[in-house]
């Protein structure tokens, strides 16, 4: 039988291996979950699949788990970025947790000439994201950048990653999504809108793409997963 | 100028009708946004479309609004309902909101066989579809249903109205979901799946589609938006 408690660990995976639980790792599973010796959990660390693993030892502060044998091969989510504006701490764990879900391989939190850039807590957001990684069955957690001023962001842009944009005042240029495969990035825009110096930036991208989003205005973390869910069905791994 | 605050009201709305105002949305424009007389706000009533007001009286217990100009016809969202099954109080809210956002004109909880059904507060859901559609700039206020059972809901299920229904057990018979324009409703599974008595319920009507979200598992309100989201590109308003 499958094990039902999923963990993301940073040790290698294979057949016999032995993995030493960190004591926030054992709390979890021998004192929330309450596992004991015997019981299964499913591992997975972004590179070696899903391994269902055995408890052989449960301590109060650590424990071993020993690996079994893979349960599903390594699946890695579209090189594609999920790109926002964080404004308030309850709706940037949201957006991190859907990105997660959704499917994004980065997800970049920017601060916007129209955002009064709360900082962030990247260790918080990273543990969301391995959270959101464990509870939806995937095998790979994506990395949550640190906060980076948007401009530069765009001022450095990868050459040949293709950019979606979401942004109200632009629905008149919007277009659908082209059939186009290769790096991508969703940017969704901020609830303040953008500066036209931005919007000025994004223009000139030639790489840039812009999509509305329907006639109502959404929030950024509805917008987050719409925006993701147009991509993944024209282009990602939901097809 | 348009107004910034956005009111959902019950008066009828026409030029130089006068709204009089709860207290609670008198302490909402005039305590909480600091408007005062002069000042403007857009109205709807999810009949008349918007309409911009100017305040002519401001009190703490009340105050008169008199309708200028309509600022935007009615519009209505396409006849789709949105089912699913609350489970915790936050993310039955989230669901409420992201379906207000996204155009669905018809919400209703449902309990399911493997879902312990806490009760709902029917009028605080219903106040948050309201906040959701005063947020959005729609002119429409979703009806938020009394929580009913799923299999009663199957069993007297309305001629006519497709169901396009989300379900990890079922991805092997998931289509597309066929060009059929017409009332339509979205059933989320909920996060304990359907029991088996209830997929042969949804596979025995014959107008239920059963469709995939991806590969990896989504939360309940995620799975809403992302349902949401390929709906209304395919037959909704976002076209």
């Amino acid at each position: 039988m499958s094990a039902k408690v999923r963990l993301c660990v940073t040790h290698p995976l294979a057949e016999g291996q032995a993995v030493a639980l960190t004591k926030e790792q054992a709390h979890y599973l021998f004192g929330v979950m309450r596992l004991g010796s015997g019981d299964r959990v499913a591992l997975f660390n972004g590179q070696h699949g899903e391994w269902q693993a055995e408890v052989v030892e449960a301590g109060k502060r650590g424990g071993v788990l020993d690996c079994r044998e893979q349960s599903a091969p390594q699946a890695m989510p579209p090189d594609l970025w999920l790109i926002f504006a964080p404004i308030k701490k309850a709706r940037t764990d949201f957006i991190v947790e859907k990105a997660t879900e959704m499917g994004a391989r980065r997800i970049l939190p920017v601060q916007t000439d129209f955002t009064n850039a709360e900082r962030i807590r990247q260790d918080r957001l990273q543990a969301h994201a391995v959270e959101a990684a464990e509870q939806c069955g995937g095998t790979f957690v994506p990395e949550v950048a640190d906060l980076q001023r948007l401009d530069r962001l765009l001022a450095d842009w990868p050459e040949g990653r293709r950019l979606m944009f979401c942004d109200e005042a632009l629905v008149g240029e919007a277009r659908g999504l082209p059939d186009a495969p290769g790096p991508w990035a969703i940017l969704i825009g901020p609830e303040g809108g953008f500066s036209p110096s931005e919007r000025d930036r994004l223009r000139a991208l030639p790489l840039a793409h812009p999509v509305a989003l329907g006639p109502r205005i959404l929030r950024a973390d509805t917008a987050a997963v719409a925006a993701l869910t147009l991509w993944q069905t024209k282009l990602g791994d939901w097809t």
